[in-house]
């Protein structure tokens, strides 16, 4: 059978690097994508589309230009596209983003802190 | 702030009945949806799309043609177009499932465990 099961918490434990997105999952032509974050991102929008955030561990904030949101562990939103945006998190927080393959995890804004290549977990 | 942060775990606290999809986020064209399940569902296949399901509380069956998967809270699988499948669940299962809003619950089967209308909880 040429189906995988994926398991959160394995994929999680492959990898500590930090703000680096990889891949656990494609459905048609969006990815499901898992990232360790602690610190703060840069402000950016995604012009072409929604993204969602959901919570596995910890705890995230996101910060737009008229407010903030929390999110906790099962917690979730959507970034509506072109909606400027910066995730920041205290302590390290597990997320898992979906949105279409290809999406910049800087969007608009790019910078250094830009992941041209998303590898797969 | 127009931005709503879904927990999960309310969300499911607020209905009930099984094999009755909730819609609890949407993301471009894709809904993210929530259902309490258990028992067995009927064969069936989405020729137009892929179909994500992740386990939220419980344990999932997917029965496949030529075998089947088993999934465990914090699980993940991507049922590609096309494959018949047939989920089920001993114990009633929470799943969070995403593919484009539109896509019905038996898919190219039909019959009467068809949801038409799929509500927002």
């Amino acid at each position: 059978m040429m189906i995988d099961v994926v398991n959160l918490t394995e994929k999680f434990s492959l990898f500590t690097e930090q703000w680096a997105p990889r891949v656990i999952a494609q459905l048609n032509d969006y990815h499901f994508k898992i990232a360790k974050i602690q610190g703060e991102f840069i402000w950016h929008s995604h012009s072409e589309t929604d993204e969602v955030f959901l919570v596995v561990d910890g705890s995230l904030t996101i910060h737009l230009r008229d407010g903030k949101l929390q999110l906790e562990k099962g917690e979730l939103c959507v970034i509506p596209r072109g909606m400027e945006h910066k995730p920041s998190a205290e302590r390290e927080c597990q997320i898992l983003m979906v949105e279409p393959a290809g999406t910049l995890n800087t969007g608009d804004a790019g910078g250094d802190r830009t992941v041209d290549k998303v590898e797969w977990v």
